[in-house]
């Protein structure tokens, strides 16, 4: 587990972890301040994966440029320099949807990277969830979760899927069980709530400040996402604000 | 004359020929990066003055705090952060103002900083502009600028307002000659049209890099403006883009 106190894990470690198995340089290398910006040549390929055309097609291409970090602003948002202008991007949207991509390549993969606890982390959750987790230990644990009934409603979780850092486990459970405990739901469907969860509870939170190289390190991995533009709940990851607006506004242009 | 080969005298330069007097230590103290922003709490009275009311005072009210740089878009644009949102400088507007404050409390002080030119500036011009030099040699030394006739359409610059560190003096010229030559226009109407001229050529311009200390200097000037909001063209010197609006876009808020 990393080492840093906060819900965002330290430069790298996402790539470390990167679930296909390739070497971190084969996939990006960290770019500086001021450097020219590069693209990012090895797009990753989802077979069947039909790309989009038209104007979401050139938004998706603009995704794939990784844009010059200026810096953050009111600690929620990366404030980015295009050729187009001005680039906000959400940090927790954008870390959302890098983390729920690598989740589910992770579990595609059949073999989720799991991370063994050296001391279990002892949790006391309420009646409802305890049955719930005794009801589900099966599911919990193809999603990397290894958790064991102590007694009563005590519970050790013993193992955890490797991209959740530090989460609040009581939060984080309070918040997945009812997702997978819905009845009518294929395995595809509880799934894919349940990376969702897991995406949300290990992005890095609004509110928390993100260093240079980790905001450069964040827009490198969602150039490389299959879908930037959005987070798995659907809502948008950047804003552009074109120089011909700004322009327009200064009256620099008519 | 600055050493600056560029056209942005250096960090403190303005204020260091602040015309009014005043030792800069009363003026305005450098703020430095990450550090907390704080207001600008010796406005500069003018008589006679009346301070705006409603929306106006609200937004004048707003350029008096100085706001956190987060850094430089497009080499155009000072990008900020204050408690409402992203605030767009643009630098050129924001030093124009600067500038033309300056230079006309240096003009109705009836003393204007000259800076004697230790080797004399050569001029060729045209015959027009000649003809026009050669008629307002008196408006023009009102102006701080020094300029001899040397013989043919040949013409030496002596002294130059301080102000106007490293211009392009033949287009400047070109620029001023037409604005005062005007027939029929009082002193102040004169007066006024070439400090906007002045102005222009002395701000720095869109497309030049500017470290973090310029643009700091920069805001913190532009807060001590009389008529901040605006550039002496009548141009916009800010665009305040508001969390809300940012929040509503990103769905952060409904």
């Amino acid at each position: 587990m990393p080492d840093d106190p906060g819900n965002f894990p330290e430069p790298g470690f996402l790539l470390r972890s990167w679930p296909l198995g390739r070497h971190p340089a084969e996939v990006s290398v960290p770019s500086s301040v001021g450097e020219p910006r590069k693209s990012y040549d090895v797009p990753v390929e989802v077979p069947g994966r039909v790309p989009p055309e038209g104007p979401r097609a050139e938004e998706e291409a603009r995704l794939r440029e990784i844009p010059r970090v200026i810096g953050q602003l009111g600690k929620t948002y990366i404030v980015c320099e295009t050729e187009e202008g001005l680039l906000l991007v959400d940090q927790h949207a954008a870390h959302e949807r890098v983390v729920y991509e690598k989740l589910r390549r992770s579990m595609e993969a059949h073999r989720p990277e799991v991370q063994q606890l050296l001391m279990p982390l002892e949790l006391e959750l309420n009646h409802r969830d305890a049955g719930a987790v005794m009801a589900l230990q099966e599911e919990l644990a193809s999603l990397g979760i290894e958790i064991e009934h102590f007694g009563g409603n005590t519970f050790l979780v013993r193992a955890v899927p490797a991209l959740l850092g530090q989460v609040d486990w009581e939060t984080f459970l309070s918040e997945l069980l009812p997702e997978i405990r819905m009845k009518g739901m294929s395995q595809g469907e509880l799934l894919d709530r349940a990376l969702k969860v897991m995406a949300c509870h290990g992005a890095v939170r609004a509110g928390k400040h993100m260093s240079m190289q980790e905001m450069e390190g964040l827009l490198e991995e969602l150039a490389a996402a299959d879908l930037p533009q959005n987070c798995p709940h659907g809502r948008p990851v950047t804003k552009m604000i074109r120089y011909r607006e700004i322009e327009k506004f200064f009256k620099r242009i008519v």
